[in-house]
């Protein structure tokens, strides 16, 4: 039906896109700290915006333009986040985007920031990047690093899509995440960019779905930002589209995106799918499963190496879902690790255990046995370093 | 109207009961592993237990016992919950019970445990100590140690009430905590002894209100055990009984006993007061506040001593509860730390904020600004030694 071929590097594989990033003293690093992402030609937009009811500036920013507005040029910056910043902070943002004009023709610019909660922008440092963009530029690793806070490593992704005419299309995306990932959605932002002319209500639909399985899935500490930004941009360059192509790979690109923000949860070194079945309803099976993701007894047990299955059934008996002691089975990986017929771990099932929880990821099945229904979230271990880097983080 | 004095000691104090523990070698420490409380006649009893669905072996044996039933004897072991043990879990109980019937004369015996989940009590060394008990000491100190898990410090206390007519009451407790602390009771038991002959009624309206007030306030890591145990005995050995009195003196007791598992929260070197006003009812000040006691990045912010009130509103924020960053304002004791006109920190703010922080224990004030409601819950920071008592527990 169509070929899905994965390239390297990420937003520079997208015909008329455009980014690069630039340091301009906000991050001691020599990553960047302000970037863009520009389009030769106006883009249809989607977004998925935080749920956190103190949305910071940069979004009620967007908000204020008409439904249906295309755009041609973002500007993201780390460090400051622009949040709780009140009506300046949406004045901030203006003022930079006039400041841009002298340097850059645009159409309806947004601006997407993440860092500190609570501090005005620094107009001046994030103005001084306009005379040092490349506005040519293809540069998409200098724009993943700019907009890494906490994480460790860039997050870019790109997917070629040839469709059985001998068409094809393009898709690409990089994301920042690492600390205060929950299953709504919390300091990450992610910008995918796609040549592919999509109708816009296929855009909604289909970012809907792919955030629902993939970004929404995900948990490092079950905090939520102010800040967190899904954006999906396409310019329609191409003149092949297919909706179940797209879709599958657009899934594709935000699944990975995602399991590589929980490889890089703060602290984190392993990851771990929970999957409950035998649920008596999808939203009892996500209630347990988003449980075992955010237990801190579960994810200090993790990293522990810990085989104690009695915190993973005491989380289950906590969520408040229905199950029976008589009727759940725990699996690790494929090791039976309690029944109601093998409730006790004898030694040899015990260094089974622990050999599968020595892997950098492996999967926790918990079959409630009262129903049909399942639900897969994927979480990370809690570790000395998770502390550390957020103790210290800011100071 | 009345007068009430604290006692030296706990559980001694009250006449009628008696107590001790011994080590029958399930911990390494000198400390009891098992331990007993009982009556010289039988009380009245009231409990409230775990919320979790898999409630453990001593609860369920607990339920077998008709309503209002009487009983003299509470037994108690640390370091295995018989939790997930199934039927088997209470035969346990019934044979231990049955085997102490040639050391003790006991009516409807009641048993109470912690530690690990997932293994079969060891009989053998438990009904050990039935040899060991002296059953008519009072050895309050060496109870309160028995049921020590990962506890620091052994926890207890004891009042004297006076009343006007110069009859007096006295009431006593015991509790142990730490870990797995949560709004909803998670691995702590706690034992109250009084001689106040209190109406049965007035056991139940009491006991609810003081937990709702002590323990339900609380939270370590949020996570919910399946052995919680409150349980309030009563003797009816002292003449004197003041409704008033009973209240103010039980809500101290069991106050008092919340903080000291919070100050004993694993790893925790800070207390901290979540307290929301102005919010729109009840159910969502509460819900504002327990985010706020149970979110990681507040709890490591605190444990970093950063005043980053980013973090704060961020977390009010997500949690759901109507609010409005126009309207809020936050307080660290006295001092204002955020509001509408007053949101950059300035040094001298910063300063002064890093001071209170330093405290072992400090308020915060959230005043949400959209109705007229309250709730404070009270939490603990999140340390390095959290992660490494969790990670290393039981191996």
């Amino acid at each position: 039906m169509f070929n899905l071929l994965s390239l390297k590097g990420g937003l520079n594989n997208v015909q008329g896109f455009y980014s690069d990033g630039v340091n301009v003293g906000m991050k001691e690093s020599k990553d960047g700290d302000v970037a863009f992402i520009r389009s030769q030609v106006p883009c249809e937009i989607t977004t998925k915006f935080t749920s956190n009811k103190f949305q910071a500036a940069p979004i009620k920013h967007y908000q204020q333009y008409p439904k249906d507005f295309k755009t041609d040029f973002i500007l993201m910056n780390a460090k400051n986040a622009n949040a709780m910043t009140g009506k300046k902070g949406i004045e901030d943002i203006e003022a930079i985007f006039k400041a841009l004009e002298n340097h850059q023709k645009v159409q309806n610019p947004i601006m997407s920031s993440t860092g500190v909660i609570g501090y005005r922008l620094d107009q001046e440092k994030i103005t001084s990047a306009f005379s040092k963009f490349n506005y040519g530029a293809k540069n998409s690793d200098k724009t993943a690093r700019a907009i890494m806070t906490t994480d460790s490593f860039k997050k870019e992704l790109a997917f070629k899509v040839t469709l059985d005419d001998g068409d094809s299309f393009t898709i690409a995306g990089i994301c920042k995440g690492a600390g205060m990932i929950n299953p709504a959605m919390a300091t990450m932002l992610c910008f995918i960019t796609t040549d592919a002319p999509i109708p816009k209500s296929d855009m909604e639909e289909l970012l809907d779905e792919a955030t629902e399985n993939s970004f929404n899935r995900i948990s490092v500490d079950g905090d939520t930002s102010t800040n967190d930004t899904i954006m999906l941009l396409s310019n329609g360059l191409s003149n092949a589209y297919h909706k179940e192509a797209f879709k599958i790979a657009l899934e594709k690109i935000t699944f990975e995106l995602a399991m590589m923000i929980l490889k890089d949860g703060e602290g984190a070194t392993k990851m771990v799918a929970f999957e409950v079945k035998g649920a008596k309803s999808t939203q009892e099976a996500q209630k347990a499963s988003m449980a075992l993701s955010n237990s801190l007894l579960v994810k200090t047990a993790l990293f522990g190496e810990d085989p104690n299955w009695g915190r993973i059934a005491s989380t289950i008996g906590a969520s408040g879902v229905t199950c029976d002691e008589t009727t759940l089975t725990i699996h690790y990986d494929n090791l039976l690790i309690y029944s109601n017929e093998q409730r006790e771990l004898d030694k040899e099932r015990e260094d089974k255990a622990y050999k599968i929880m020595k892997n950098e990821s492996f999967k926790v099945t918990c079959d409630l046995g009262v129903g049909e229904e399942s639900y897969t979230s994927y979480g990370c271990d809690l570790s000395y370093d998770y502390v550390k880097i957020n103790a210290e983080y800011r100071t």
